[in-house]
């Protein structure tokens, strides 16, 4: 049996932080129905890649999940939706705040259908506030939330984090208030307003970096591949391109020390501990440097593997999904898709030794579960898209 | 009530993907019971900052949890540990796979033990495959799951995201194991395995970048502040610093080219489609640059703002947390601890309405809960410290 067999999901997200939550509720056994427009959500449209038509960034993030078209502009939309609440345990979505209230649809109106239900809303800055109506992307979060004044190197125009964290982190904290809720609801009935954003996301992520200012008083800065709590901890050049030694930790540090062959150090003023290494970072990166610039990376990788210094290679994402441990964990793994037939995707990231998730199928085509969900023959369907109501 | 009230937790992390994942179960209500070295667990080290010698690093990722020191090396430390293990529902350790084992304390005998206990381990690779016994950090997982490859600027030296998002991801997808587990677990009472490691937060969370290798053969790479997959989406420069605006999609980007005084883009062909406009994303970044760095980044926000624009200022942390909606959202609050006194930390950053997290108490003194939670009293203590048990 799945963790959450049983728990139905209507997912009215788009694009990546709402999606990726349902998606991983979906991987576990919930029940996901995306509730798209007629038109299909709009990740449908996004590409390249588009592969026999089908977006891949859409199969991406939409894995296990049903679909059905409703128009909520429409009442008769709207009022097979209501039928639906009343039957589901979650609603998740990431509009800007008011506009599922606009729509007649909001919490106060859901939470009266269905009292146990659990409503997650995913915006950029929260529902309530002086930014609550802003439009948020992740870039502007990333901007707006610290994380680019602390990425890339210094004195260069500003850098995101390569992969799109506030969303990523939105989604996660959504499932997590989704599933604290959920345990709630299991002991008690009760249903609840779950809220959150891609703001909350990226603040309550800078957890070092919320200690450097709020309790130092230091504005942290980007430091290139380098951190700001010890050194040496940071990718370093070698004879054939770089590799990353984290060894900020005095046990750690010795060991390196011995195989650079630079037992000098190790009574060197300068560097005796940990924090008085991180405050001279750049000088220790230097000597650390002219060592590992002389032998090519996999000799290093070797060497460090053997002492238990924690190090690895700089991947591109071509060999990443071919690391021998990336592919042992199943993290890349087939799928099938009626117009796309076979691809790869992204495996399961947590694995669950009794109740494992599963990818059961690929993302659904636009509408293909109306009959099952709605419960409508092929000619009433055929009549609510006449009239715009799926 | 708080919605994970009874839910007694072993904590046996260190640092911060783990730390972080039980910080957010004590928020729910949680009682996570810090398992510590007699000496304290290694954080307690961490810094600048300490503030009248409490490390800062350890006062972000505690709030709210319990401590007992046990040593669990010493027989006597083991069945005190076991003791606990019988009245838990979950263990939760970021130890290297097998480290449990080899004290004995591994998840078979744990389960023997309580049959019902959630077990979570967070390691650097995962606890099966080749990679699995080797030591993992945030910058090596950085490094090899390819998040550095696609972050900084082409054709400079590696740059990590900023903020350590592999051991913040690898924190909350044990998290979400935990609580699919103990839903499981509230339905069945049967517990299990939770497994997940720093390499697949990286790799599970590299949710575009696989689209992009796996289904394309396109190798992503770095591209500053913009994205591989629509345009204008990234940071540009104004008469007074930098902004970002997300306006990738038609409709706003029309807005935004009117706006600009720039109506002649929208007929185009070379930006016609989002597609168009991501291929060609540097040469439609120097033509909007070239606009906005006429006014400076308040001016042009304000008119962002008025057209719906998702766009933002690209603040240092020192502005991000007294900006009014950070505020307003209380994700900066104050916390009270009997050796710093009051402090700044962050908040809450998922907002339930009937059963908000809270924090309740600043992270605890080493071995502060050992009479309480081990039912021992100041004599036995003492005589077990003594012993090097406690």
């Amino acid at each position: 049996m799945s963790a959450l067999a049983g728990l139905r999901v209507l997912d009215l997200t788009r694009v990546m932080a709402g999606p990726l939550c349902t998606m991983l509720l979906a991987d576990m056994g919930a029940e996901v129905i995306k509730v798209e427009p007629p038109e299909g959500e709009e990740t449908r449209a996004f590409g390249p890649p588009f592969i026999e038509g089908v977006s891949g960034p859409f199969l991406a993030v939409n894995r296990n999940k049903k679909s059905v078209t409703l128009n909520l502009k429409h009442p008769r939309g709207q009022a097979l939706f209501l039928e639906l609440v009343r039957g589901a345990d979650v609603v998740v979505e990431n509009y800007r705040p008011g506009t599922m209230e606009k729509l007649g649809l909001g919490y106060e109106v859901l939470s009266r259908e269905n009292p146990a239900l659990i409503y997650c809303a995913i915006s950029g800055y929260g529902r309530t506030g002086p930014s609550s109506q802003r439009g948020g992307f992740d870039i502007i979060a990333q901007g707006e939330t610290g994380i680019m004044s602390v990425t890339g190197e210094p004195g260069r125009p500003p850098v995101r984090a390569g992969i799109p964290v506030t969303d990523l982190g939105g989604g996660l904290l959504a499932l997590y208030g989704i599933l604290v809720a959920y345990v709630h609801r299991l002991r008690t009935g009760e249903g609840q307003l779950v809220d959150t954003s891609l703001m909350e996301a990226g603040v309550g992520l800078s957890v070092w970096e919320s200690v450097q200012w709020l309790m130092a008083g230091q504005v942290p800065r980007p430091l290139g591949s380098a951190h700001n709590v010890g050194a040496p901890y940071q990718a370093f050049r070698t004879a054939d391109g770089y590799m990353t030694i984290g060894a900020s930790n005095q046990g750690l540090y010795v060991k390196l020390c011995k195989l650079l062959g630079r037992e000098d150090l190790l009574t060197d003023e300068r560097f005796a501990t940990p924090g008085a290494r991180g405050a001279r970072r750049t000088e220790l990166a230097e000597i650390i440097e002219a060592m590992t610039v002389t032998r090519p990376t996999a000799d290093w990788l070797a060497d460090l593997e053997k002492l238990g210094i924690p190090s690895g290679p700089i991947l591109t994402y071509d060999k990443v999904y071919e690391h021998p441990q990336v592919q042992y964990r199943e993290m890349v793994v087939e799928q099938e898709h009626p117009q796309v037939g076979r691809f790869k995707g992204l495996g399961l990231p947590v694995k669950l030794s009794r109740t494992p998730g599963a990818i059961r199928h690929a993302a659904p085509l636009v509408g293909e579960h109306n009959p099952e969900v709605l419960g409508l023959t092929a000619d009433e369907i055929a009549a609510l898209r006449a009239e715009g109501v799926l």
